[in-house]
C-alpha cells in the first residue's frame, strides 16, 4: 500500500484527503431521517461502504497543481464530492440484477441485496441528481467555471463517457473481444470518470489549456492502466483480498486483458501505460508529485 | 382537446410548441449511428413515443410571460428539453419490472419491453444525465441563470422532488393512504416536476421572487389537479382512450383520490384547485394567458 516518491507521504496524503471527502459527503447527501428516510439511507449505504475515494482525490491532487492553497477546500469538494456521488450511481446500477448481477461490492451485500431492487435504482437516480445538483451549488469560483466542470461531468458521465463503456460492456456478454474492443470498453466505462476527475480540478484550480491537455492524457492512461489491473487481480486474487467474487471474468467468459493478451503481456502493457502516464505530468515537477504517487499506488495495487 | 380563452388560441400555441420541442429534442440527443447506437435508439424511442411536450411547453409559456421575443427561443429551449428528458427517465424506471412493471406506455411497448432492462436504465440514466449537459451549455443567458436553472431542475428531481415522491408511492403499495399521505406522494411526484417547469421558463425570462413565488403556487395546484385528473381518467376511461391500462390503480388496490374522496368529490377538488390556480397568475393579466389556458387543458383533458 505504502509508496514513497521523494519526501512526499502518499499514506497521509491518502488518510486526510479521504477524511475531508467522507465529510463533505456526510454533509452534501441529506440524513436519513424523515419522510425520504430510506432513499437517504439507500444512498448513504453505498457511499459510504468503504470505497478508496480514488476519483475525488485525484481531483484534489489536480486542483493542487494550480492552487497550492491547502487550508479552503470548499470550492473543490463539491466536484470531488459528485464524482464520488457519479461513481456509486454507476456501481449501484451496474450490480443490479438486470445488469452484472452482483450479491456483493467491497465485502458487503449490494443495494438492492440490502433495499430492493427498486430503491436501488432510485438511489442511483437520486445519487447522480445530486451530483449536479451539489456542484451546482459550488461558492468562490465565478459560475462560468462552475458550467464548465459541470459539462465536464456531464459529458463524461453520459453515452459517450461511463454510460457509454456501460452498454459496449453488455454488448461484450459471451463474445470474444479484440484488443481495440476491450480498449474500447475501459476507455469509456473506466477512464472517463477518472479523466473527468483529474480535468475537474485542474478546471477549479483554473488551468489553462495546455496542462489540461496532458492531464487529460494521463488520465486516460491510469484510467486503462487501472482496469487491466483490475482484470489482473481478477485472476490473481481471492475473494477475500478483493472485496468482490474474483474469477468471475472467467466464469462469465468476459474478455479481459489477460484473456486477450496472456498475463505477462497484460503487466507488460500496465507498466508501460504507467509510465507514460507519468511522463505527461513531468512538467508540473514536484506539484505533480501527489498525481504520481496515485498513479503508482493505483497501478501497484493489490486490491 | 380545444379550449378558447379570449383571443388565445391553444390548439396553435400546442401545436407550434410541440414542434419546437420536437425539433430541439431531435437536436440534442444524439443520432442513433456509431458505437453507441443502440443507446441513443433507446433514448429516442421513449422521447418520441408521442408525448404532449406538457412540461417543456408549460416551461415556454412562463418564460413568454417575462420575454415576448417569440422569434428566437435559443435560450429557452435547452431547460424546456431538459425537462421532457428528465420526465421520460423517470417515465422508463418507472416502468421497469421491479418498479411498476409497465409493459404499455402512450400505446407503445415501454422501453424495456424493447431494449431490455438493462439498457432501459442506461437509457433512463444518460437521458437525466444529457438533462444537466444540454442545460448547462444553455448560451445567450449569463452563466448564473443557467446554474439557478440547474439547481431548479436538480431540486425538483431529487429526493426532495420526483424521486422522493416515487419512494413514497412504493412505499404506499398495498396500503390504505390518508388523503394528506396521497397528497404528498402526488406533490412530489407530479407537483415538482411542473413546478420546476414553470419556474425554470420564469428564471431564464428573467423573472423576480414575486411573481416566481405566485407561479410556484400555480404549479402546485396545476400538478395536484393533473394528477386528480389523471386518477378519475383511470377509473372513467378505457386503456384505448388513456393509451395505458386503465382501472390499473383499482386492480392494484391503490389509493387515489376517487378511492380516497370518491368521484364526486375528488371532481370537485380538482375543479377547486383549478380555478385557484388561475388566480395566482390574474396579476399576469394577457400575459398569463398560454399558462392559463394550459392549466384548463391539462384539468379537462380526456386523457
Amino acid at each position: 500500500m505504502e509508496k514513497m516518491t521523494s519526501d512526499f507521504n502518499l499514506k497521509s496524503f491518502l488518510k486526510q484527503n479521504q477524511k475531508c471527502i467522507d465529510d463533505a459527503l456526510e454533509e452534501f447527501i441529506p440524513q436519513p431521517v424523515g419522510a425520504f428516510a430510506q432513499i437517504h439511507e439507500a444512498m448513504r449505504y453505498s457511499i459510504f461502504a468503504g470505497g478508496k475515494r480514488l476519483r475525488p482525490i485525484l481531483c484534489l491532487a489536480s486542483y493542487h497543481i494550480f492552487q497550492s492553497e491547502q487550508d479552503d477546500l470548499s470550492s473543490i469538494l463539491p466536484a470531488a464530492s459528485a464524482l464520488e456521488m457519479v461513481h456509486t450511481y454507476s456501481l449501484i446500477h451496474d450490480d443490479l440484477p438486470s445488469m452484472d448481477n452482483d450479491d456483493f461490492r467491497r465485502g458487503k451485500p449490494t443495494n438492492h441485496k440490502v433495499y430492493g431492487e427498486a430503491v436501488a435504482v432510485l438511489a442511483g437516480d437520486a445519487l447522480l441528481t445530486l451530483a449536479f445538483e451539489v456542484v451546482s451549488k459550488t461558492e468562490k469560483i465565478g459560475s462560468e467555471t462552475v458550467n464548465q466542470v459541470l459539462q465536464e461531468l456531464a459529458l463524461r458521465s453520459g453515452t459517450l463517457g461511463l454510460i457509454g463503456g456501460q452498454i459496449l460492456d453488455l454488448d461484450a456478454e459471451g463474445k470474444t473481444l479484440s484488443g481495440d474492443q476491450l480498449k474500447a470498453i475501459h476507455l469509456h466505462k473506466t477512464a472517463a470518470l477518472i479523466q473527468a476527475s483529474i480535468r475537474m480540478g485542474a478546471i477549479v484550480g483554473g488551468a489553462d489549456e495546455a496542462p489540461l491537455k496532458s492531464l487529460t492524457l494521463f488520465g486516460e492512461k491510469v484510467g486503462l492502466a487501472f482496469q487491466i489491473v483490475d482484470d489482473i487481480l481478477d485472476v490473481e486474487s481471492s475473494t477475500e483480498t478483493l472485496g468482490k467474487t474474483a474469477g468471475k471474468d472467467v466464469n462469465q467468459e468476459k474478455s479481459t486483458y489477460p484473456s486477450v493478451y496472456g498475463l505477462a503481456e497484460s503487466k507488460k502493457m500496465a507498466e508501460a501505460l504507467k509510465n507514460e502516464a507519468i511522463e505527461e505530468i513531468d512538467l508540473f515537477g514536484e506539484k505533480g508529485e501527489p498525481l504520481k504517487s496515485l498513479a503508482l499506488y493505483v497501478i501497484e495495487r493489490k486490491n
